[in-house]
């Protein structure tokens, strides 16, 4: 059961460039701003409703953001859509035959994480997760 | 004043296979499907917490989807913002220098709506919508 957005991630490649807009432009506030070596990213996360926008500033050139934005260049990085119990979404998707990127959940910043193959997404990196309670 | 996520845009060749994921797969349910002549496109929206997936089929290759998926291939088009008053929000947004693909808000799927340059929000095509009342 899927509730609700809880993420849209951008890559960029300044986040202070990036808070101009997103914080100062358009006046969305960021509730957490965190570095975390290991995802390779320093990290801002700002209020839209019930959701967040994570704007995401890779470390170095050789982690996953960093290799997304000398591909692709800056934008919309992957959506995050919260559900109640990753583990039961987790069993019904791969029974369905969707395609993995993890096989089982994993810690990320969104709680209980794993990301689905866009090749069963229509080309869309999606993030499943289940917030701590 | 933004409010909300009002939905996630992602381009795709059929919305059928589409449905068959977003729809069946992970569970979200349609609440519109409509062929829009004037946008080019056959569009399924999705309800998901306060917000929506808008899945976008090309009603042919010579309309603004069918150019992106030529381009870039399917994914996420744009996301949508939500804005109390719209106008005050564009003439705010032209005040800070902004780059708008729309000077004036215009009709659009989820009410009156303008587009930003992606120039100016870090590679993001950026909908602000304000919905009727």
């Amino acid at each position: 059961m899927i509730h609700k957005i809880h993420h849209v991630a951008i890559a960029v490649r300044s986040l202070d460039e990036a808070l101009r807009f997103y914080r100062d432009t358009l006046g969305l506030p960021v509730h957490e701003q965190a570095v975390r070596e290991d995802q390779g990213v320093k990290a801002a996360l700002l209020t839209i409703g019930e959701s967040e926008i994570e704007l995401l500033e890779p470390l170095g050139p050789d982690t996953p953001i960093g290799r997304f934005l000398e591909r692709r260049g800056e934008g919309i990085h992957h959506i995050c859509l919260q559900t109640g119990d990753i583990d039961k979404e987790l069993t019904d998707l791969k029974a369905k035959g969707v395609e993995l990127i993890d096989q089982e959940p994993r810690q990320g910043l969104a709680g209980r994480i794993c990301f689905l193959h866009p090749r069963s997404t229509k080309g869309v990196l999606v993030e499943l997760a289940q917030p701590p309670e």
